[in-house]
């Protein structure tokens, strides 16, 4: 759904009222455009004698982030299908005591899922973020400022994911649930922002 | 161009080694999205009765928000153009003191265009963070994980841009023009993540 899209038409829907794609989508489509700029450095460098020693990692390292960037698309597209049923459950009539618990089930059951494609979104980010960090030692130096912007778009990524993460565990009645769900979040965040920071300043180095 | 890709497109075409669309071109699309998101947060406030008393506001960021998002594509666009003919001016011969003095006055002119594009996408981004701070505090509680989301992509938008600022500065003779260029741009930089990231912790404290 989210790949056939015009930029335009996405950007539309995007800016609009309409419940989907919203933050969650968007913080997906982020990573696949970090996963898409890793590939282009990837593929900048294969094919150069300069960098032949590099060439077989290369080709790992653009396969990879070819799954990652598909994946990360693929997650844009499960936000929308999960995000539908709970922006309907939200509408749903409270007037009784018996409509109160049909929507508080209702409600949990939609809450999770749509805080658990977002810690899928976060997750995915740890493995891109190491190829990225390969890429500024192994990849082409012409294409060094690109693994920058890359690492910028996956930090966007996890760190957009994550409101999404927070703002529906905060609904969820099941507190353990959410607090679990919070505090695994919060790890990949530390860690994550700081991996993120460390390659983009290595990047920044070599260009100063 | 940028605008009638399909995402799908634009993904493919970004991770190829064709020279556009690269790191500048996603930086200003960052900055679209980010304003985007921007814009859905102030449709989902307007006409909302607890929030009558912001509506006016809500209305003038929504106008602003569109310009700054269609600038951004605009943007993308421009890079693209510029990059082109520099791509094709590293290609130059240089064997004889002539052609390596076309080269450099061709490569020189080209370098500085290219620097000037990020810097616009760079220039961009202070507005749209000022905008998105006022929709934290008046906009719709229901929608302020999405404006830490577009925090998120105004953030990469910034962070990427400057890559691109960086490496053709790099590559300049004119130093003092490059250096002019550099500090302007590592100001920008300062005041924008700080100012981003402090939105975004003013979000992460309505959500936690």
């Amino acid at each position: 759904m989210t790949a056939e899209h015009t930029i335009q038409e996405y950007l539309d829907v995007l800016s609009s009222k309409a419940p989907v794609p919203g933050g969650g989508g968007a913080s997906a489509l982020a990573g696949a455009l970090g996963g898409a700029l890793g590939m282009m450095v990837a593929n900048l460098t294969i094919g150069k004698k300069k960098y032949a020693d590099v060439e077989e990692d290369m080709k790992q390292y653009l396969e990879e982030l070819q799954g990652i960037r598909d994946d990360f698309i693929r997650l844009a597209d499960e936000d929308a299908i999960v995000f539908a049923p709970l922006s309907a459950a939200y509408s749903l009539p409270s007037a009784t005591e018996e409509e109160k618990a049909y929507k508080d089930e209702v409600m949990e059951k939609n809450l999770l899922a749509a805080s658990l494609v977002p810690i899928r979104i976060m997750e995915k980010t740890g493995r891109t973020l190491e190829i990225l960090e390969a890429l500024v030692s192994k990849g082409s130096r012409l294409a060094v400022s690109d693994v920058g912007v890359a690492v910028a778009f996956v930090r966007a990524a996890l760190l957009g994911a994550v409101m999404n993460v927070y703002i529906n565990t905060k609904s969820m009645k099941n507190r353990e649930k959410a607090e679990e769900l919070n505090q695994y979040a919060e790890r990949m965040i530390a860690e994550g922002s700081a991996h993120a920071d460390a390659i983009y300043e290595q990047v920044l180095a070599s260009l100063r």
